[in-house]
């Protein structure tokens, strides 16, 4: 994937469950324009991805262009599955892994493949890793975290992806929130949105990483029964059990790597700052990652 | 509550959220007739407990009969909410908890308090207490646990609770399964009930027990990457995920009394199973409780 003279216009495509972002580079490497739409791959029917790709930026398909696509869309639920590849892995072994097809347009499509790891536990990722990419230097050190729906904690090494966890950290409020008992008690929140409360986040992060905590299934139980007995409001409840589920996640993922020089912080930038404060408070350093890692990681893949 | 020669019948009734179950005893104390009906008190509507309570056991409620009631009808959401009394607790203290009040048909009805405790965490029960002192000796020292939505493990020492954490196991599985990213990946099962699969169930007891456990939030992910990996097959997914829920409910319940002389288990008798087989997986001896706790703890509580 050397770059040439003669190299065509390069479009990235990170193309997930729910959400589709699309990047422009010129034939020299500019990101000259880029797209985002609520169009993820569960919003599409009938398999008729070309049909969506072409709706979202087809002025962008022009003769010669190629697209690469990241993400969900290269899974079995995909456009095309491609294989994982295993971890230790970097940026060559990501591109060599990429499975190369024509649309029907006859436009050239490379799907890039996820990443694997199968010891001690297996784990999977299908997109972070062009973030994680974007997120470090060639030959960096790091403890890359990703939080969201389902967090990863990356470990890289002289740049390397040698290891990983995903914690289901995102989907496990939601599910709580909307469906389990303890969302019950929660006070409607009405058109606006519920006011941040740190004390109320910190507090839950404080009892998950106790001594005392007798894990994640007793900690959000006690989101309740702490409500019905006042221990805090039930205006409180929301924002103490994010705090609870994070601090889990956080108390798991600084256990992966107590030494690690530094933690960088890569994703939406409120949920960032979140992590950063939750970890502000137990004392450890963190810094945040470009405000776009996905396009940092397409531009060293584009460089290579 | 002291029995005399003239007491009159006394009839009990275990009312939670999704079960009805009534018991009545001859006024010496012989269980002679019992109910059970689905029709726990999230299914009445407008507060209409009284009309619920005659449709199932009307011809019980003569003239100067007593009703016993416990579970969540003494919540919030209940007939007659009632106070939490705290641990260290009794049943002559769950006794005098109780509140009194006469039904529109000239019933008297005894709603019995739920259990409170404070520290470490907060922590309630309602209707469990009484499976608990139905499961002891006046005086015995045990760790009893009751396996279900909301698991409890009750710390009892010399016929008092002293202690307990509630873990949201079986609740936490149904959302999984249900909701999650995880249950997407199970096979339906059609008409005929999932086939039993220990070695899948006890694989997720080992890894929820194993050092190299992240946590449930990690773990959880598993069942789903470990299928995508072909660590194990599609159908591994539901007990795998069973297991590693049940199994970080243990780990967490075993430390909070490393040196328990018996742990005993109360409740619906194949789930009580499949907490002793993974229980001796582990390598700790567990005895079943009385079949009917219930019926055990009232019997007691009519002796007062």
């Amino acid at each position: 994937m050397t770059q040439s003279e003669n190299t065509p216009a390069r479009i990235v495509v990170d193309w997930g469950s729910s959400n589709f972002r699309a990047y422009r580079f010129t034939s020299d490497g500019v990101l000259a324009e880029q797209k985002q739409a609520a169009a993820g791959i569960l919003t599409v029917t009938d398999g008729a991805f070309e049909a969506a790709l072409v709706r979202e930026i087809g002025t962008w398909l022009v003769p010669g262009c190629e697209v690469f696509l990241s993400g969900m869309i290269t899974s079995r639920n995909g456009w095309l599955e491609t294989p994982y590849i295993e971890a230790p892995a970097d940026l060559t072994a990501l591109a060599a892994g990429a499975r190369t097809t024509q649309s029907e347009g006859g436009i050239t499509l490379h799907f890039l493949p996820g990443v694997a790891v199968r010891n001690p536990v297996p784990d999977v990722m299908r997109g972070e890793e062009i973030q994680v990419f974007g997120s470090v230097a060639a030959d960096e050190t790091a403890l890359v975290v990703l939080p969201g729906t389902h967090s990863k904690w990356v470990q890289v090494e002289q740049g390397r992806i040698v290891g990983f966890r995903t914690f289901l950290s995102g989907e496990m409020f939601a599910l709580l929130r909307t469906h389990s008992i303890i969302g019950r008690l929660i006070p409607p929140q009405g058109a606006s949105a519920a006011p941040v409360n740190d004390a109320a986040f910190l507090a839950g992060v404080e009892q998950a990483m106790a001594p005392t905590s007798s894990g994640l299934l007793n900690d959000v139980f006690t989101a309740r029964s702490g409500a019905l007995l006042n221990a805090f409001a039930l205006t409180d409840i929301a924002e103490r059990l994010s705090g609870l589920i994070i601090g889990h996640e956080l108390r798991s993922g600084l256990a992966l790597a107590p030494t690690a020089a530094s933690i960088r912080l890569v994703g939406e930038a409120a949920l960032c700052q979140r992590y950063k404060l939750a970890l502000a408070h137990l004392g450890v350093a963190a810094d945040l990652g470009p405000a776009h890692a996905t396009v940092e990681g397409f531009r060293r893949l584009n460089a290579l």
